[in-house]
């Protein structure tokens, strides 16, 4: 692997998720593999589970860490070619990446989306132009449109957890009081369509992902028809694409609760976290037996760990 | 040992302290009992000390180490069973725990008290949840009303340079211009009281601890008898308990200087630091050769491996 | 090596040169010398190159590093003797450097210029009270009026692109919207002034740098006239020096352009970075091949690398 932005850097995901779940068992069998090496971890967002879980992953394959939250302990970073750097910008990632490169052997990077402008949000300035100047392998510790290692580890829970071959995963949009990006929907629309899983999204009117994403995967506007027979729901909130950024809806009717998990074929819940309880699932839902998000958070590790595997390999 | 939260997870002070002081002179001799383990160091307020020798326990251990400004690198949690989430808590104490417990070994924490209502201060609401819900063992690194590990460092130093059987401890309030916790207070008085040393603690009217803390343990109002005959004079400002969170005064006379120390026995001169010189002790005594908080300090490393390495050898 | 804050400390700086260079080619060889060792890395202002590439050359020799932003992590210091504590300080230099000599075998420290008083800068008074508090080696990662680091990287950089034994080394001010340190120009001035190199600074009126610095060489404040011929141009900009700390020009024509780089004997690039693009320098000087700021940072390891070794070694 040469990099980890996208489903675009993986050859085969089947194959991936069966490889971290074999490491899984054995988390230090490959603890010689990063002697000497260093992974920089960048962050310009707050992080729990990424910065940890990546961080873990990392010392499991014996890699030295360094960790930067680069907007309080370095310099703005200016990301247009040929700028005037008169005002905050104090560095061109240009040189900022070219550097980095030289201290560490993997980069990973979290950015997110700032949700003003979507053609900006979807170019990915910030990780696009890490990969494009910085001479290392560059990992997505979330990107303005994608978070692949959350991804990875929903593939890699949906597989230890499915209990039919071809089982329903149904992806519900959830009432939220702030705007969020549409970053963890994305890459598990991504990651899941084209796997062993029959995928639906539900969602108010309003809040229709990306077309080129969605190609092939069926929307439901009614979440009750939606959960029948599910296997499992996955809950995200996600502000508009369409309206970019907006909040359109907060109809608390979309919330996740017992009565709707009873429409489901005693579906598992799961959810990226942080998640607001009681808004956007009841404490019902997420204190059931049937909630598997703090397993699906400890597969973040190896997520990690697996991706981490593969790019010092090809190293 | 399981946690480290109070003195109760004690099971010999003497015992733990004559070991800290074996491990002293040998701090390497276990250096692979933390091999593989992670040391997850959360911070809700800022450190020093506690930060820089927690981690230098854990490395002497062979641990690994990471620390999370969670303030500022993560998510505001949220802490009250059954919350609705709308408000700033991002994330409930119960995810994030649980998570967190997957990442690392051992977590430690540091939540101090906000003196804003003294039932939830003593409820300990933010380490007591984390003991709640965290699956793997957690140590206090000063919560709202103890700081164990500066307290089991105290009695360290103590034990180091006492010159009989039964030493007379003294603790006295200082003036301080802002309004601080009674952790440090509290916890001293909890490992002290019941150990080879006399305690009397000596502060003006108002400045009552906590009764069930102070139980057997004589106070005596005029600093001046107080010190008479001490062999240890510790120092350290608190706002009352009684009128929590108050500053009832800022009486310059209870500055420690060396005219009190002078009514001693030549005491030694203790202070968990940081200490403002000249408000709660003059330079004169700070610097003087009975001063020991320099030694002090340094037992806060040994302190730390000590209880890292007890609840290794549990796990 | 007991300490490193400026040139004071170098025995001979062709000879360090020499040694960075050899350990460059090998910069595992000596990964055993650093072991059970910790540098302690203290942060008062933003870092970037010199956090990331002195925490690779620490984990190079083996070392554990412990990184704190001691502003926000920390307590505010008091560096007055004899100062009443009753303001923004609450814990004096001489405990905190003290007590983190006792966690660390090292201690790195960061802390620039304030460019209010210039005697106080001058006086250097954060690294200055922890050398003379701390009790183990203190290195300069950057300083009040000085940045050692940085000028031994230069040094490398230098003596690695020379065509010939003596080239000519042009320190050319440039212009920039906020007021910055003299310190790397400096520490530049007192690394090349002495070796292998015709040093010349050019600045417009106003910007001479400190006497005793400068003492031997060449001002030249027509900056074409100095270009002429030149083998290494260095780019940086500083503030006024005798009108301390103020910003006495934005003249324009003092950036570095392609026709500026035409007048020398097709000179190096060379800028300690960050640089600001089009305002200091403009992209087609930066971006050409004979721009060498990208491995004059990578310099930074090494030159911190054989600081932390002869310091080690000295242990």
């Amino acid at each position: 692997m040469k990099k980890y932005t996208s489903i675009k850097d993986v050859i085969s995901l089947p194959i991936l998720v069966e490889e971290a779940i074999a490491l899984k068992k054995n988390p230090f069998a490959f603890e010689q593999l990063g002697k000497r090496k260093v992974l920089g971890m960048l962050f310009f967002n707050p992080s729990l589970r990424t910065r940890l879980s990546t961080q873990k992953a990392a010392l499991n394959l014996g890699m030295d860490v360094i960790v930067m939250n680069i907007s309080n302990d370095g310099w703005v970073l200016e990301f247009e070619d040929g700028a005037v750097m008169e005002n905050n910008g104090a560095e061109h990632v240009k040189e900022a990446a070219q550097v980095i490169s030289q201290y560490c052997d993997v980069l990973a990077i979290r950015a997110f989306a700032e949700l003003k402008n979507r053609e900006e949000d979807y170019a990915e300035k910030v990780i696009s132009s890490f990969v494009k100047f910085a001479t290392v392998p560059v990992i997505s510790l979330e990107s303005a449109t994608g978070h692949p290692l959350q991804a990875l580890a929903d593939a890699i829970t949906i597989k230890e957890f499915q209990q039919k071959e071809r089982p329903k995963v149904v992806l519900s949009w959830a009432p939220h009081p702030r705007a969020l990006p549409q970053a963890v929907a994305n890459s598990f629309v991504e990651f899941i369509k084209n796997t062993y899983a029959e995928l639906v999204v539900t969602h108010p009117k309003g809040y229709e992902l990306n077309n080129e994403i969605m190609e092939g995967v069926p929307v439901e506007y009614d979440q009750n028809k939606a959960f029948a027979d599910a296997d499992f729901i996955y809950a995200k909130n996600w502000s508009s694409y369409t309206e970019y950024g907006k909040i359109l809806s907060t109809d608390k009717n979309w919330i996740i609760t017992n009565a709707k998990m009873q429409l489901t074929n005693s579906a598992k819940f799961m959810h990226c976290l942080p998640v607001r309880r009681n808004v956007v699932v009841a404490d019902e839902v997420l204190d059931s037996e049937n909630s598997i998000v703090i397993p699906q958070a400890n597969n973040r590790t190896y997520a990690a760990q697996i991706v981490l595997k593969k790019i010092l390999e090809n190293a």
